[in-house]
């Protein structure tokens, strides 16, 4: 079953095979570099990666139903490069996805390579790096996606204010990767600071006044000078706020305002009001604000660390009521962030996400259910985290040309498994940590309806269990249910499923010690990336891959997988 | 004409295609994985590049005649990587030379790529990555060849010690090389530390007793060490010296010993005494060393700095005269480096390098000659080296593969120029400091004898000119003279050039405002690089390619070329 759209468009493209059916579906063309250079994303200088000397990456801004072409150059020195659409589910493009190993060979320095894919659905989305840990270089940038032209959103705003928030170290990614693969290990620790589009300031408080013991920020740099939100008084915004974080979940408050959540990764949800949001790494939301306080202040956005202890301050925004002078510091002190480890609070918020009307509900019943635990584990010293203990590597060869080509070779015969022991007792260290590496390649038959249940554990350490915010590629799924401890699969977990209302996602985390029960169809044919969006558990293994219906999948462009295996077949005469 | 081994050894191997002759060559296979690691080579940690979990990479250790086999892992997380054999002239396997955009595709994480060649001809070598500034990550090691078994070397040895030199910068090379790319131009500045076989102190000193201010070093690890020489008095000794530096040129000189100079880049040169030898980044030597001083002291090696403002401390290893304690400090001060810009002590050194009788002279003439101005300049903003006023770009597909297909498309078509202004003043600042990028590639015919002058000029700055040491890949090449001011080629210059006993080396040196003039032949079809060694200024585009008739080059394999242009070529069903 294919998902229809929420909102009817006028025209649907699926493929490049298919013309649009209506004259407003539009090309739009974006050239970029992508290169290293000198950047002060908190005032602290760095060497970082970014697109057309920008960081964040230049903001798409499209229809739905337009096709982006992205013509990307790699003036990296040394290093691939690739970027994924996040949220985008590419219909009929699965080789536009860009996912190194999985869907594409990564870009070479000095090489071109054209991303062209179609935003079909009108949404909050994101672009990051999607190889080794890119994004936690800077990577990244917005994807906004109007509804089509002469189409309306369900709900109304005078006016629009885009967040995108990261988390930023000052250690590089290369020094952060060989920690991570180091014997004995090493953890990178928390971020230095959090961004909000790319700025922050590390070491002083843009509130300092508010803050017992910070320093007031003086004079900074344009590249690291706060963000300021210009607003009317009494009108309502839309908020957009998404997550690229590399470790840090985040909670966003607006001072003395009240948010109206309507929109969750690209899918309308049923409007609920709250003072704060939690947004995990992989999330995005769009919220509605009204600027209904008094006019003569201006406000404090202020976004803080959830689910581990926060050793990161808090990321600060100034809403800004005009007239006042952007710079006229707010009279109250920022929010206070929900203390980190209140679960029961971040619980309330996630549990309230459902679908508005009108959207799709699930199909009744699934045609396979896909066990899948969380483990931290050892493997010859070094530590990983493992998914039926299977801790991911990617391989050499992106796995989409070489299973499209059926090179056997470049697979493991061993098919993960689909369940793990109902004996394994989730509230403990594991009790035989080792664990072994793999293609962790599940292969799922077409339009067939997958249920995932995602099951959290106990990390090495004892009482420890950390949150996982989990990405589909190429899909969105719908949450059917979160419970605390082991899922049995019995009447009263099947009892706490919701198949009435489940929202449509395309990330949905698992709580510590919880479980979280998804549900997708498999009707994109690709080779999707499933894993924690946590950049260093993924680094560590924490994914599997769904192999989906390949022998459906559309002509390759050989400019994907001119590399490894595919490129030896192809160059031995093999075709696509 | 191809070059005749200096010393004849029983069989000789050029290509696959043609087998040994004899039973004593050998295949030595070796297995490597190189990937990022923590490493304290100067006692600081830092992350660098090793082999097999070693800095510096392994010592491969071969017979001339024996064919060399390594397969080369690619353990890094998103960086390519190739290596080239420094020396070794890859007879009949151009596609083993190790360079990247040249010679080779890069290879590709979690790729393996196995390099077999030749090492035809006795020597002292070394191996170092050549893509991007990996050298200067630490991906080096050394390769030494011994005679074929029943030769005999022509000068007297009771044994052997071999000594890598390096420079080493505690900022990583990604950060390096943005740095040199950026517009304002940011210069890396001087090395922190020597490295001797990978190991220098940093900011302390063995020998801190004889040298004011200096901190005494403490008890270090064992990858900082201090490097030990144990001899046994009234013997001879072979010193194995080269250098890989990014940056420093460097003199190396062993208290209260004198040196024999024997042999420079593999090949035997005439014996001559000196206090100490400048090495170059590039070159290798062999030198003498009777352990004919009081044996009841051990003496300092000592390795400082030439030609630029020495602002990196010298570096020491202990010459132990056993049976003394490697740990007794030596009672004499380390030797003192000459003053760095003391040019003439320099090329007093360089200039009494002559052929060992036996060498085989250079053609009495020459069928072509190229005149390579070297320039500082500037292009947009950013600062570049250039050579006739074209700073070396490298292109997305290596050109081997590319010229070898006739892929017209991978070259610019303008050809670079042979010769410069005669009017262009050498002593000043360039007066049109503009340059432009591009290919560089110079056609050379089959078995043409091509002279080549290097002109030296002004930097940007004024009255300032560095020493650049050039090295040429696949050949050897005659080394017919040098001399100050601007080469005219009038019949003082001409009776300057030695025809009767040029020493063969594959690095020679231009020192400030001079001009140095090489002969070789266009024996080894191929497409080679010609370059400044100094890692920087290639970077910034010091070197110049020669594609030599590439029309016999035999079958490339696939594995060296499957990438860019001629990875689609292959795939649309080309043949190499």
């Amino acid at each position: 079953m294919r998902l229809p759209l929420l909102v009817a468009v006028c025209c649907t493209v699926w493929a490049f095979a298919v013309r649009p059916h209506c004259a407003e579906a539009k090309a739009r063309h974006f050239k970029w570099e992508v290169s290293n250079m000198f950047w002060s994303p908190d005032c602290e200088e760095k060497v970082l990666i970014g697109i057309n000397g920008q960081f964040p990456g230049p903001t798409i801004r499209a229809r739905a139903g337009d096709t982006i072409h992205v013509e990307l150059k790699n003036a990296l020195h040394t290093e691939g490069v690739v970027i994924h659409w996040h949220g985008i589910r590419q219909i009929g493009t699965p080789w536009a996805d860009g996912t190194a190993a999985i869907s594409q060979c990564a870009i070479n320095p000095e090489e071109t390579f054209t991303y062209r894919f179609v935003v079909d659905k009108p949404g909050t989305y994101f672009y990051h790096g999607h190889y080794g840990m890119q994004r936690a270089a800077g990577l990244y940038g917005s994807l906004i996606v109007d509804v089509a032209e002469g189409e309306e959103e369900p709900f109304k705003y005078d006016g629009e204010l885009n967040l995108l928030l990261s988390d930023w170290y000052h250690e590089s990614i290369h020094t952060q990767m060989v920690s991570l693969s180091s014997k004995p290990f090493r953890w990178i620790g928390e971020p230095q600071s959090l961004l909000i589009n790319g700025r922050g300031q590390f070491n002083c408080s843009l509130a300092a006044a508010h803050t017992q013991g910070a320093k007031q920020c003086g004079a900074v740099n344009r590249q690291c000078a706060p963000v300021v939100l210009p607003v009317q008084p009494n009108k309502t915004y839309r908020l957009r706020v998404a997550s690229t974080t590399s470790l840090a979940s985040l909670n966003l408050a607006v001072g003395n305002h009240k948010l109206t959540v309507v929109e969750a990764d690209g899918n309308y949800v049923d409007p609920f009001v709250v003072d704060d949001i939690d947004i995990y790494s992989g999330d995005s939301y769009s919220v509605l604000l009204t600027t209904n306080q008094d006019p003569s202040s201006n406000y404090w956005v202020s976004v803080g660390v959830r689910g581990r202890q926060p050793k990161t301050p808090p990321a600060l925004a100034v809403l800004n009521y005009r007239p006042n002078r952007a710079s006229k510091l707010p009279s109250l002190a920022p929010p206070v962030t929900p203390a980190w480890n209140d679960y029961a609070h971040s619980k309330n918020f996630t549990y309230r996400i459902r679908a508005r009307a009108g959207t799709p509900p699930p199909p009744a019943t699934a045609d396979r259910r896909i066990e899948l635990l969380n483990t931290q584990n050892k493997m010859d010293g070094h530590i990983k985290w493992s998914i039926n203990n299977v801790s991911m590597v990617l391989p050499a060869t992106p796995y989409l040309g070489s299973l499209k080509l059926g090179l056997k070779s470049t697979l493991t015969a061993a098919r993960p498994a689909e369940t793990f022991s109902r004996a394994y007792d989730v509230t403990r260290p594991p009790a035989n940590p080792n664990t072994t590496t793999g293609d962790n390649v599940y292969v799922l038959r077409h339009n067939t309806t997958v249920d995932v249940v995602l099951q959290n554990a106990n990390a090495l350490a004892r009482d420890v269990s950390e949150v996982h915010p989990w990405h589909l590629h190429g899909h969105d799924f719908w949450v059917l249910g979160y419970g605390d401890g082991a899922y049995r699969g019995d009447a009263a977990d099947v009892a706490r499923l919701n198949l009435r209302d489940p929202p449509l996602r395309n990330t949905a985390v698992i709580f510590p010690y919880g479980w979280t029960v998804l549900r997708f169809v498999a009707d994109n044919p690709g080779v999707w990336a499933f894993h924690c969006h946590i950049e260093p558990h993924l680094h560590m293994g924490m994914g599997v891959i769904f192999a989906e219906a390949v022998d459906r999948v559309g002509k390759v462009p050989k400019e994907a997988v001119s590399c490894g295996a595919t490129a030896n077949a192809l160059m031995a005469g093999d075709h696509l």
